[in-house]
């Protein structure tokens, strides 16, 4: 059987960047590959830089996020041993992201994200994501801080 | 006369967040307001974070992202004393963006942007950006790292 995204399990959720149901949003989708997490990525042409032949870097910023804060949310589950999308529901949000860019990202081809988590606490993970161009290069390097929060903060 | 924004005078900008001509993007417009650089921008209902009534943090990266690398472009124009848009053009990319999320941002009304330089050498330009709610509360808040480049990166 084919692995589920950690998107697909986690119910609820609207996000422009990650949410299944966001028709107009990116609807990311990622998976564990061992300890890390990976999502490959197709831009649209609307997503450029500038130069209509670079990817955006707040679209870049938005994909470093959402793969990096899934990943926290599935790793919460893990934890606990237990299903992503089980009750009680674990939500994080993001509390701090730090972006580098360090080449200009081609549009014409996917990027990969891979995403690794550096501290778990109780409330707070700490991860390290790059993303990597079609060619493997390594364009862009985020520090993504995510918070466990209540269910409430969705109302 | 109204003030232009500085993305109806850098030319040829496709990019998702400030390019005026790109459809399907942000198309934010940023204006002086004395030393600070403002911006008002309403987002659409897709661009929305988790839950449907808070807006992205993606968006908010890009926000704030391309509001600060304007201004950073706008005011290398200002130093020389000549017109943004102005021959020979002058290009600036974000070399760094980091983000701190302070509260969820309401989907529901307009956010405001406040940049302010605080450091601006030959190359490399240093930014403050916060975003605000529409009950002026401060949601978030960015440190931009926005460097020259040569036109020909653009090709």
């Amino acid at each position: 059987m084919p692995p589920i995204a950690f998107q697909d399990q986690i119910p609820d959720n609207n996000c422009f960047g990650c949410g299944p149901g966001n028709r107009e949003g990116l609807r990311i989708k990622s998976y564990w590959e061992g300890e890390e997490a990976v999502c490959t990525y197709r831009a649209e042409h609307h997503h450029s830089a500038g130069p209509p032949q670079f990817l955006n870097g707040g679209i870049i910023a938005t994909l470093i996020d959402c793969h990096s804060v899934c990943t926290a949310i599935a790793n919460a589950y893990r934890l606990e041993n237990r299903p992503i999308g089980s009750a009680p529901h674990i939500w994080c949000v993001t509390a701090k992201l730090n972006v580098t860019y360090l080449h200009p990202t081609p549009l014409d081809g996917p990027v990969l994200l891979r995403a690794r988590i550096t501290a778990a606490g109780p409330k707070k993970t700490l991860l390290l994501c790059s993303l990597f161009s079609k060619s493997d290069e390594e364009c862009a390097r985020g520090e993504v801080v995510a918070v466990k929060v209540p269910s409430t903060w969705r109302y």
